[in-house]
């Protein structure tokens, strides 16, 4: 039986990294938002996430053009502005100020495990007020590692690109011979963005074993990274078919931190070290192989290089995955339903649910924030192989339809041509 | 009058960085020459360009699946294996011995200007020994540095990439406060490809003021750059917009090394460094706008990111110039046109005709190896802006065309919303 909603006017934030489809969940509520106009009379943007609140800077969404959604929803990056700032303790009295000073009922939190606590603790503290207010979050993360969600909206784009970037970095390290390429990914605890890039394996139109295609080897921060293993791994696939391309996530530099190397940059207000727009840890690897990879001769120099790739695996427009913008729209139309049957203090979940053509098929749910906050969602021991570098089956039907689309990409048979002269010992 | 070919085999090498459309060039060939198996009987790839050539290692061509081209053609990276590797007059024996054992008559040399110079050398040979052969060089390469045509294959879908990424980069940069982003993109010598991150100006949907689009500011290798006008620049973009996202090639690493920074890697056989796989420029930039830069205190914190985007700008599945494709194609196929009407020691160029409605319109040509071989078309002063940091009207009237799409994007309008509460001052 549904409780009755408050009513007044809602606020959305949007906070942590933006991703390809953050824009789709704003959309999403202004969507539904129109519906309960009686109900929910303004929606509010704070500019800047928990920054806005505390500043009292907001936009009027309800003001914003209704044909400009569909585009909005369709640009990456955070439309609103996001933050990493922490409410603090001595914050909460200005919170309670704002809310109250433009009859703030209804909040929507959009973010990831940091929001969540965000969230939690604005919960908390309108209790102790006894200020009646519903909040719901909304989940948005490409790391995939928020918990009770089958997945994060942010993560099935991102897994397009990267396994779209790995396919192609593959094709152009071929292009040469004797080539290592080490590509740094985001994922800083969890393991998924790098998992997905084997997504890359399953587009190859013209190959018969997979295990030949790239990516030859992925790292993620579940498994403890150790250099002389790597080492091992990177020989062995070189051995076997004269080159690699290697996927890392930027967290594993943090196992080589602990053993005394240093790669992170500045510190969040959450404590969350920058890992992204630095290189150490690729140029890191990079040296380690230059220094230890037993060449053949006769194949020339070997030809070492790092990607970090950066900001552009969350932000690239135009290579959304359409499975994750109608996800990421749907939970956020949902929240605004859910907030009108009474709901709070949870978060908008997707449940995969067996399709009876055995298809791919979700619902929403709803969690309660404790069990989201401040908790992180690794990748299962089941979707890891036995060698702690690649993925598993179980990984492949998971990501599939969350990515929407495989890179697909064919090279040539190459039918053998007879030599007809000796070999040719080039002078130096 | 068209003059007579030969008749024997073709040989095709791929030189050089490859490009998302390169094999395209490969499908054109194939495809015209398949008009013509009275003349040319089968066509040879040599797989790694001349280290093919030289160790007698050939595919052949003619004996790949019919079907299988389109999806080659639409595949990154070079298929038959690309080589940065130059001719050496001890060499040059043996690559007759090879031409004459394989009945090579015809040479379809696809690459840069480092390979229009080794075709050259090969002619010139051919002419001292008298061997009867045909060669032609096919334009390839992102770097859009090629003299005598309007542009190169390759250039559109790179063209296409980096405005995206900036694009979406911006969108990024602009969900924080405080930020300065730097992108190092490719471009050794010639900034082409820096320039066309500038088409992310005009695809913003809900912009009145291209002057506050992304990118903000653009260093080319053409312009001597000084840091401490660079540091002027961003200055002057922060106060102005409260961000700055900011391209610069390369090249720029070497006006800096100049002056006794360290940035590059090791060098290829024609004497250039690596700069790609590295991303000791990104570093530098940014540490220096780090010590530099005057924030106003009520922003917080300083946010200064570099990314160097490394291989994948050339290499990206998925998001290919249309245009671009469909040139590379042509070239190909046309430089069989050009070979059967008996012509050689030239390259297909492409130019740019004034079309009846006024639209962008090519048409083919030739233009003498030595015309190529060596020389690099740096962008005119009319395409580079008056400061020296951006780019001008006639290079839109250029680039646009050659990428086919713009990313399009919009973000909120922002209508604000009356403050009701007294300035905040967060507590420490």
């Amino acid at each position: 039986m549904p409780k009755t909603p408050l009513r007044g006017n809602a606020l959305i934030l949007q906070s942590g990294g933006p991703t390809a489809v953050i824009n789709q969940s704003l959309a999403g509520v202004m969507s539904a938002a129109g519906d309960y106009t009686d109900v929910i009379s303004t929606v509010f943007g704070a500019v800047h996430g928990l920054h806005g609140l505390l500043y009292e800077n907001f936009i009027d969404l309800s003001a914003e053009s209704p044909l400009a959604w569909q585009d909005i929803a369709n640009t990456p990056g955070a439309a609103l502005g996001s933050a990493r700032l922490k409410p603090k303790r001595s914050d909460l009295d200005r919170v309670f100020e704002v809310f109250f000073a433009h009859n703030i009922k209804f909040v929507f939190y959009n973010g990831g495990n940091d929001s969540a606590e965000a969230a939690q603790l604005i919960r908390e503290e309108a209790n102790a007020r006894s200020y009646e207010i519903q909040i719901l979050h909304i989940p948005k993360t490409i790391d995939n590692d928020l918990m009770e969600t089958d997945h994060c909206p942010g993560y099935g784009s991102v897994a397009r690109v990267v396994s779209h970037i790995i396919a192609g970095d593959d094709l152009d390290n071929r292009s040469f011979y004797n080539g290592v390429k080490i590509n740094v990914c985001m994922g800083r605890h969890a393991g998924w963005i790098a998992a997905a890039t084997a997504l890359a394996k399953r587009g190859v139109l013209d190959c018969n074993d997979p295990s030949i295609c790239a990516p030859h080897l992925v790292y993620l921060p579940e498994v403890p990274f150790q250099e002389t293993k790597f080492l091992d791994d990177v020989q062995r696939c070189y051995d076997k078919i004269g080159r690699a391309t290697i996927v890392v996530a930027e967290g594993i530099a943090d196992h080589l931190s602990a053993k005394g190397a240093s790669f992170t940059g500045e510190k969040d207000e959450f404590g969350n070290a920058q890992l992204s727009g630095t290189s150490g840890l690729g140029d890191h690897l990079s040296s380690l192989v230059k220094k230890n990879l037993k060449v053949k001769a006769e194949l020339g120099k070997l030809r070492v290089r790092a990607d970090t790739w950066g900001y552009l695996q969350r932000s690239l427009p135009g290579m959304p995955s359409p499975t994750d913008q109608a996800e990421a729209f749907w939970v956020g139309a949902m929240a605004v339903r859910y907030m009108m049957q009474g709901e709070s203090d949870k978060m908008v979940t997707l449940l995969r649910v067996k399709a009876p053509g055995g298809g791919y098929r979700c619902e929403t749910g709803l969690c309660d924030l404790a069990l989201v906050a401040q908790k992180t969602k690794l990748m299962p021991p089941a979707m890891v192989n036995a060698q702690g570098n690649g993925v598993t089956e179980d990984f492949f039907e998971y990501v599939m339809p969350l990515a929407s689309f495989l890179p697909t990409v064919r090279t040539l048979r190459g039918h053998g041509v007879s030599r007809k002269l000796p070999e040719y010992h080039r002078p130096e």
